[in-house]
């Protein structure tokens, strides 16, 4: 790993995850917070307009707007296709990035804890996972592949990666959950100084690993309307094992639906707002023990 | 009381509280369900454009759009504006209405169990609230007074109550809360039934009223940015007591803020994310018991 020269803090990417935007606030107040000695901290609300009206976005999800095609194409004049434009000016661009590290902040309304979203594996960012999951096993890590290219904000960076925290309803601040952010946050910057000053022991760390395999949406009928809701077993049970045969969905009417895989797997998102449009119910992964090795 | 003839059950008053919007569309499928022999059921999805973006409302909050004289301006031409006019022709006129009861199906991101909301304390909505706090011990009873008139949709008939649910995000469905909801709504239905056929047990029955005493907001800067969380101590405390000197709020910097009311009072609507909006952190109640007859 090359020296850590600039890092972006991200709040606000969704304007109604407030833990991120008043984290950012708070930091803004006093950069001191998020200055560490050997790199540069600039901090971004990723969306001001959205966060005015307490909206996820105005136009489109600003976190699935980060596409190259899409930055480079001048004719997309949403809100959300401008400020990506913006942002891509500020950090980007995309693939040769000024920050070397992108730290994008959300929360959900599922029951993610404090989660650590990454969008590839490199060693690097496998590490700064084993340590944050060491330090507060509270920590949980997923990864997702993507198929082509991310369209994440925080893709526009090799090392961007999201905090998730939850459960907390939109456009509400739980207390609680802020601090605990708060704790991550400075964990990951003073490890990215420690890495800098090249002080990290060198050892083998296990990681617990959720690897995103796929999404399950709501039972829907003919008009896309949903027609069951989580199941009340399985709301909040967030990164706990779903056996085939258990029941993931009640309808309306009462009627339990099972889970009808053939493998045991660990939901995530489960029961997100924002994605009952995307048509998403909850997120599948499998569980895998790793051996991260710094040496 | 005189018969009842015309009940109307309200769901989406607000668009991202899904709760009552798809209990309404369950009872739009299969009338029988709220349908009683002596009495004819109507249901309303309140704010129809707000619900299909997932927000509480498009240019005002719909709940606070029925004064009198704002039904009566032709010139307002907002939304909720023209909304409200057409939910008053559908149901009123306010102070002569087409409908003998009105229940408003509401959700909130406080944790509010199964509460009543009432506009006013005439005898027979105090019996039906005691009857319901009878058989199901999770039901709270609230009461605001209004300094004038009240501007809620369910000040358009006499006998108008909410009900109000939590804790559930905005714009989430909680299969648990959604079952309790339905039974309550069900309940309702069935002792208006028995009002209406004169089957009501003649007797006095203990109720516990939380009294609307005022609000608080949060602590603000001078640009009317919040300065200060709910306290995790309070948090999801609703209806707890909360004594003089005991914390409400913690600031960004990890300082708590003391109530410094001189009395104990009953906060409910605690961090309900609407209200962050309306200058509201939560809202004082005090605890009164009453005995209500129907002798």
């Amino acid at each position: 790993m090359n020296k850590i020269n600039r890092v972006a803090i991200i709040g606000g990417t969704h304007g109604n995850e407030f833990t991120g935007v008043y984290l950012l606030k708070k930091f803004e107040q006093d950069l001191n917070l998020v200055k560490r000695p050997s790199f540069e901290t600039l901090t971004l609300l990723g969306n001001p307009q959205a966060f005015k009206e307490s909206r996820r976005y105005i136009h489109q999800d600003l976190n699935r707007s980060f596409f190259s095609q899409d930055l480079q194409n001048s004719t997309l004049t949403g809100y959300e296709e401008m400020r990506a434009k913006v942002i891509e000016k500020m950090l980007g661009p995309k693939g040769n990035s000024q920050v070397d590290v992108i730290i994008d902040l959300h929360s959900t309304t599922a029951n993610m804890g404090l989660s650590i979203l990454l969008g590839e594996l490199h060693p690097f960012t496998l590490q700064l996972a084993a340590y944050l999951t060491s330090i507060n096993p509270e920590v949980k890590v997923c990864y997702t592949q993507f198929e082509k290219e991310s369209n994440l904000l925080r893709s526009l960076c090799d090392f961007g990666f999201a905090i998730e925290v939850g459960p907390v309803a939109q456009a509400v601040l739980n207390a609680e959950l802020f601090q605990k952010t708060e704790e991550l946050v400075y964990a990951v910057l003073d490890y990215l100084e420690r890495s800098n000053q090249d002080t990290i022991e060198k050892k083998n760390s296990p990681l617990t690993l959720y690897r995103h395999m796929g999404a399950i949406d709501f039972p829907r009928n003919e008009h896309g309307e949903i027609k069951a809701m989580i199941h009340p077993q399985l709301q909040f049970k967030d990164y706990q094992p779903l056996h085939p045969g258990e029941p993931i969905f009640l309808t309306f009417d009462g009627q339990a639906i099972a889970f009808d895989g053939t493998s045991t797997v660990y939901p995530i998102f489960i029961n997100e707002a924002a994605y009952y449009e995307k048509g998403i119910a909850m997120c599948l992964t499998e569980k895998q023990q790793l051996e991260v090795s710094n040496i």
